[in-house]
C-alpha cells in the first residue's frame, strides 16, 4: 500500500513551515500516541496498525506534483518547499507488537524524531492506528462472543470507502476474524476468502429449487445455499434438503445453508433439527444480518445453533455505543531536554510527560495483573508502590510474585524497520493468547472489569511538578 | 482514483462463474440500488458518489496478477479466468445528479447490463454510493445546523483508513462543507484546504505568549491562534489579545482564535465579548471538539457566538443514532423479459420490480411536493392516484397544479459516461438548492416530516401480482 505524503492536515504543514522559520525544525522531540478511553466501553483494546504505519513512515517522500500543489496554495515560501523536497523520516519508533492487549492512557507508539518530522506524521499515524486498533478490537469481541464458532468478515459494501473495506479486513484478521469476503484483501494480505451466492442468484432462475440445483451443479463440493429468499422454513430448507440428498447420491456433501433474515436463533434451531433428522448432521448453519458481539451472545444464550457467523456492517463501521472511532491522540511529551505536559481542567486528560517505558506485571501462571508506565531511566520492581494516573492520591503495590515484562521495543531506528513485517497469523495468534491471559472480567461486554494501569513514583512526581509549574506560569 | 476489480465480495465471482456455466452470463438484467431508511433517522438523504462510481465502472479491468491470484484460489476453471481477462463493463446506468435530495425506497442507480457484469459491480457500487451518500447527508445536516456559519472538515485522523478520509472530504463537500484540513483531498478534488496550528505548536515553546507571537511572525495575515492549551479565559484569550494588538501595530489583523475544549457556547460568548470590547470585532471564533449537528444546534440555541465550526470525528465516521452506515442494497428487478421481486415476510422490505422511472411533483413556486416511482413505459400525470409502497391500500392524488419532473437520466451508455464529470461546486450548489425546496419539516433533526414517496398505479399492480405468484409458487 502506498501512502501519499499529503495524507495530512494542513496545519501540520503550516506548523512545519513555522518550526523551520523559527529554527527549531531539528530540535529533538518525543511524541506519544495513546487513547483516553477503551473503545466500545470495553475492558481492553487490541493494538493494530503498526506494520502499515511503518510502511507509511519508510515511504514518506514528496513527489514533484505534490510540491507543485503546495506551492500553488500561496501559503509557503520556496525555502519550505525545498525543505519538503528532501524530507525523509529518520526517527525512532517504540511500540508493542500488533495483537497486544492495551488500555486507556498507555503509550502505544512513541515517536522520537526532529520536531518537524514527528509533527508531519501525526495525522497519518493517527488515521492508521486509530482505525486498525478499533477494528481489531471489535473483531476480537465478536470472536469472543462466537465462543469457538467461525466468524467471517463481509463488510466491504458498507465500509467507509474502498480502502476502508480493505484495511478493515486486515485489522479484523489481527483481532481473530480469519476469513473475509473481500477479494482484494485476500490478494493483498493473504487472508482466506469465502463466499457463495446472494439473493440475486436465486432470483436469476425461475424458482428456488432450480437455482439451488444449478449452484450445486457448478460447485458440488463448495455449496452453501442461501435459504431465505422466499421463506426459510417453508421453502428454503425443504429445497436445500432436496439438493443435499441429490448431492449425496452423486458422491458430494452439502456444505451448509445461510440464513440472512428473520429470527436467526429460532431459524437456526429449526434448520439444525431438519438437517439432523434427515441425516445431515454435518451441514453447517451460517447466519448473517446486522450481527455484532451483542447479537451473537444473545443468540447463543437462547440456544441458537449457528456454526458460522457472517459479520458485515457492524464490524466494518464499528458504529454503536463507544464506537465509531478510537479517539487516539498524539501529544508532545518532550522537546530538547524539557519534558512537556498538556494540562487541562480535567486531570484525567493531562498527558504523561517525558520518554517512558510500559511494563506489564505478569503472575507466575502467565496471567496479566496490571500495567505500569514509568520514566525511561527509572527502575521499577515488584513490591513498588505505583499510582492511579487519574488520581495521584490513590496507589497500589505491585505484587511481589509478579514478573515485570517490558511491552514495547524499538521497531524503527533512523527511519528503518528493525525487523521484517511479521506474518498476519502471528499477530492474530498473539491476540488470542493475550486475551486468554487477561482477567476474565475484562472480556465482558457490559460493565467490564477495569484493568489497572498505574504510573510509577517518579513519573507521578514529574507530572505533579510540571502541573504546578504550568499553573504558576499562567497565573503570573 | 484507481479501483481494483478485486474490490468485490468473493460470492460475486462464484456467482459469475455459475452464470457462465449455466449459459446466462449474457442475459440482460436490471438491478436497482436503493436504501430502505433515511440515514440518521432524518427526513432526507443527499445522493453522492456517482462520479467515483462511474470512474470505477469505466476503469474495470483484470490485470494479470489479479487473474493469477484468482486462479490460485483453486475455485475457478480456466474458462472463467479467460472470461475475466476480457471483462469490460458495457452497460447502461440511470441516475440522478449528485446533490439531489433522495428518500428511502427510491432507485438511486439503475444498472442495465448482461447479468454477469451487473452482478460483479454490486459490491464496489454499494461501497462507493453508501459511504458518499451517508457523508454528504451528514455534511448537509451539519451545514444546516450551522445556519450560515462556516463549516470546516477535519476528520482525517479518525476516518476509516486513509481513503476513508479522502473520500469523506469529497462527500462532505457535496453536502455543503466547503473546506477541509485534508491536504490530499485538496490536491485530488480542488477543495480549499484550511488549518493553522495544534497544541504541539504551543508546547514546542517555553510559554503560550511566545508561541502565539512566533506563529504571528510566520503567518501575520493568516493567523488563527489555538487558545485552550492551558486555560482559555485566563491565559489563551489575554495572550491572543496581546498578539492581536501587536499585529495591528505592524499593519496586520488577527484572523481568529480556536477553542477546542470546555463549554464551547460559554467560552465563545466570553471570547467574543473580550475581542469586541478591545476593538477587534472582526476576529473570528472557531470552535471544535466532537461537534455534530446536534451539538451545533444546541450551542446556537443558547446564544453561542461561533463563526466557524470545525467538524471531525462525527462527520468522518457518521457514527450515532441511525448512522454508521447507509444500508444501501442492490436488487435484481428484471431478468430477460421477466420482472423480478424479492419478497420477505415484511411488505416494507419487498422490492419494487422492473425497470422504473422516478418523478418529482414540483409546485408552481418550485417547492417539492412528493415523489412518484412508476414503470418505465407508464404515463403519470398530475391528478393521478398513487400508492404508499409499504401499504398498498393507502393512496393519494398528485396535486393538479404540480409539474412532474423526471429526476434521473442516462449517465452511462455502453460502458461510457454520457457527460464529463461535473465540477464539485455544482454538486454542492445543487444540494443547497434542493434542500431549500424541501418541506421545512424534512430538515428537522428530531422526528422529521416524512416526505411522501409513492408508487404509480401500474407499478403497484405489478408488485401485488408478483407477490401472489411467488406465494403460489412456494406453497405448491
Amino acid at each position: 500500500m502506498r501512502y501519499s505524503p499529503l495524507l495530512t492536515d494542513l496545519y501540520q504543514l503550516t506548523m512545519l513551515a513555522g518550526y523551520l522559520e523559527e529554527g527549531i525544525a531539528d530540535t529533538p522531540a518525543v511524541f506519544d500516541l495513546f487513547f483516553r478511553h477503551n473503545p466500545f466501553q470495553g475492558g481492553y483494546a487490541v493494538f493494530a496498525g503498526l506494520d502499515p504505519a511503518l510502511s507509511y513512515l519508510e515511504g514518506l517522500r514528496f513527489a514533484e506534483d505534490d510540491l507543485e500543489y503546495l506551492q500553488g496554495l500561496g501559503l509557503f515560501r520556496p525555502a519550505f518547499i525545498d525543505f519538503l523536497r528532501s524530507f525523509r523520516f529518520t526517527g525512532r519508533i517504540t511500540a508493542m507488537p500488533e495483537g497486544t492487549a492495551v488500555f486507556a492512557n498507555e503509550p502505544l507508539l512513541t515517536i522520537e524524531a526532529p520536531l518537524a518530522q514527528a509533527q508531519l506524521v501525526e495525522t497519518a499515524l493517527l488515521n492508521i492506528i486509530n482505525f486498525q486498533t478499533l477494528v481489531a478490537t471489535k473483531g476480537a469481541r465478536i470472536v469472543h462472543a462466537a465462543a469457538g464458532g467461525t466468524v467471517l468478515e463481509f463488510g466491504l459494501r458498507r465500509a467507509q470507502g474502498p480502502d476502508g473495506g480493505v484495511s478493515e479486513a486486515r485489522a479484523a484478521y489481527v483481532g481473530g476474524v480469519r476469513s473475509t469476503s473481500n477479494v482484494l484483501a485476500g490478494k493483498l494480505f493473504g487472508i482466506p476468502v469465502k463466499g457463495t451466492h446472494a439473493h440475486s442468484w436465486i432470483m436469476a432462475f425461475p424458482d428456488e429449487l432450480t437455482a439451488f440445483r444449478k449452484y450445486a451443479e457448478v460447485f458440488p463440493d463448495n455449496c452453501v445455499l442461501l435459504v431465505d429468499t422466499y421463506d426459510t422454513l417453508q421453502s428454503g430448507i425443504p429445497n436445500a434438503l432436496t439438493v443435499a440428498r441429490e448431492l449425496r447420491e452423486q458422491g458430494h456433501e452439502l456444505v451448509g445453508v445461510r440464513i440472512d433474515s428473520g429470527d436467526l436463533a429460532y431459524l437456526s434451531r429449526e434448520s439444525r433439527r431438519a438437517f439432523d433428522e434427515a441425516g445431515f448432521p454435518d451441514v453447517k448453519i451460517v447466519a448473517s444480518n446486522e450481527l455484532d458481539e451483542y447479537v451473537i451472545e444473545s443468540m447463543r444464550s437462547e440456544g441458537g445453533r449457528v456454526d458460522i457467523y457472517g459479520v458485515g456492517t457492524r464490524l466494518a463501521t464499528c458504529a454503536g455505543e463507544g464506537g465509531g472511532a478510537l479517539g487516539g491522540v498524539y501529544k508532545l511529551v518532550r522537546i530538547g531536554d524539557r519534558p512537556r505536559l498538556k494540562v487541562t481542567s480535567d486531570i484525567a486528560k493531562a498527558t504523561l510527560p517525558d520518554r517512558k517505558r510500559l511494563l506489564r506485571a505478569v503472575a507466575p501462571d502467565g496471567s496479566f495483573i496490571q500495567d505500569v508506565i514509568c520514566l525511561d531511566a527509572e527502575e521499577v520492581l515488584p513490591g513498588d508502590t505505583v499510582y492511579d494516573p487519574t488520581n495521584p492520591l490513590q496507589y497500589v503495590t505491585i505484587p511481589r510474585e509478579a514478573r515485570l515484562v517490558e511491552l514495547r521495543s524499538t521497531v524503527m531506528a533512523e527511519g528503518v524497520r528493525t525487523a521484517p513485517s511479521p506474518p498476519l497469523d502471528d499477530l492474530a495468534d498473539r491476540t488470542a493468547d493475550q486475551l486468554a491471559r487477561l482477567p476474565r472480567g475484562c472480556l465482558r461486554f457490559i460493565n467490564p472489569h477495569r484493568y489497572k494501569v498505574s504510573v510509577s513514583r517518579r513519573l507521578n512526581e514529574l507530572r505533579l511538578q510540571l502541573m504546578n509549574e504550568v499553573q504558576r506560569g499562567y497565573r503570573r
